[in-house]
């Protein structure tokens, strides 16, 4: 569909992605089509839950500001709560560094019929720890080699862990909210200037901005390191949200249409047993 | 070390390893040796907990009847259960196959500073369910084509794990117990003909039997797919207990010995820090 000039191509540069596309459309048109594709969301989900043995697992990563937390408060709302799992990666505790680096992530994964939702996700681990090595210092291992092959190790670690769920019946599509450097500054000046929005400042996002060209490297590296056919990468402009919402949303619906799914199907057996249920009960007026 | 005769060997079959080792030696003798050795363990035990970059997990598989419980109790139960982390994984519950089958052993992996003990292991996933395929029908996934690509997929993700947790600090020893046929034959008989020893024996265990040659073959297999210099494979002689809990005490205790451990030293700034504390708990009488 559409959504295939989003899917990451590993002959381009992330640069060569936009951030915005072109005029910003209609948000009345905007707001009417992801009200559609949430709703198809919600009907594949309902599927996803009564089927039962597969399950999506939606990554997202980004720049700060990039809109993760409000593009999965919009596309995922409407969605019955009990068939999804949002788990959303912060500073690890003390806990979680004492284990090996995936186990935190492990924890939150997805059963089947559910759809997983990571806000962060283990590609931090080769992101903003590829950026800010001193954090090693805070991991209670030994200190590796920060050397090419400890990357690539973990770039395998990280493909294997995602073959291993796709043959497993869990698949995995991974956003990259693609945030222009000017429009963060944007961001973070409205929400230094509108004190409803206080709260969401953390000055640190103004110290990791001046890291902004070691992320995109880094993010670079990780995604066309990671990108399969199985396991895709979408770059999704970020610059307008409302626009973002939509591509992400319908990204969601055509993964989880391109399951097939169905609701199961009663096999002679199953009415029998459907049946016999039904005689009984029926029976119960009659005691 | 005297331990080498017991690894695994690539170039040999498992069938060429001994289940007894010649005449049974001296039981006090043995007695003595593990006693010494469990204290071997214990001191490790507190180097490991105090460093805490590093973990040892170690793996039991075996028949059944082969001695894995009794094994970890007799060699671990002078060790402080806070610096142990011991998991018995059986039948999987609703929620672990809902999951993918890695899941549940994510779940129980030992932290740095932690001995790990796993009772049986991911390797079921290449053990039973290839003896019993039938046992997928309870798994909630789409049912695999359990062809040979299929089972080295499964080895391919159980090294890809073991290659994470060795890379990160948590080292990996395998122990397959190497029972008769014979001897397991004496062990279910004794369970049955002593009252103490009924609550043990499941009838199942019976019905497995005839499934021996099966289950030695997918062994062979496994065993000779995810060995290696890192993640090694001992192969245990099981038929005579007090020697076996000698062997694998014996390589549970150089194992730890090789990673080299030491109490963390004290670099000039914590010397300071320490004699700064010893200054304010000395003038607290002061007052």
């Amino acid at each position: 569909g559409r959504m295939r000039e989003h899917l990451y191509d590993v002959n381009r540069t992330l640069d060569s992605y936009p951030t915005r596309l072109g005029d910003d459309p209609d948000e009345g048109l905007l707001r009417e089509t992801l009200n559609k594709t949430v709703s198809a969301i919600v009907d594949q989900q309902k599927l996803l839950y009564a089927d039962r043995s597969q399950a999506v697992l939606f990554l997202f990563q980004g720049m700060d500001c990039s809109g993760k937390d409000s593009t999965i408060k919009h596309v995922l709302s409407g969605v019955n709560p009990q068939g999804v799992h949002v788990a959303n990666f912060r500073e690890p505790t003390h806990n979680e560094t004492a284990h090996s680096y995936l186990w935190r992530y492990w924890r939150e994964m997805p059963r089947r019929g559910q759809i997983g939702v990571f806000n962060r996700s283990f590609y931090e681990e080769v992101i903003i720890m590829r950026v800010h090595p001193e954090l090693f210092d805070t991991r209670h291992m030994p200190h590796p080699a920060l050397d090419e092959a400890f990357w690539q190790s973990r770039f395998g670690d990280i493909s294997a862990l995602e073959e291993h769920l796709t043959r497993n019946g869990i698949h995995i599509v991974k956003f990259f909210l693609n945030l222009s450097r000017e429009e963060q500054k944007e961001r973070l000046l409205a929400r230094i200037n509108r004190p409803r929005k206080h709260w969401k400042f953390d000055p640190q996002d103004v110290v990791e901005r001046d890291f902004w060209d070691d992320y995109r490297h880094v993010y670079q590296e990780a995604i066309s390191a990671t990108h399969s056919d199985l396991c895709p990468w979408y770059i999704i402009p970020a610059d307008h949200k409302p626009t973002m919402r939509c591509l992400v949303a319908r990204i969601m619906a055509e993964t989880l249409m391109a399951l097939g799914l169905e609701y199961p199907r009663s096999d002679p057996e199953r009415l029998a047993e459907l049946e016999a249920a039904k005689q009984k009960l029926l029976n119960e007026d009659n005691l």
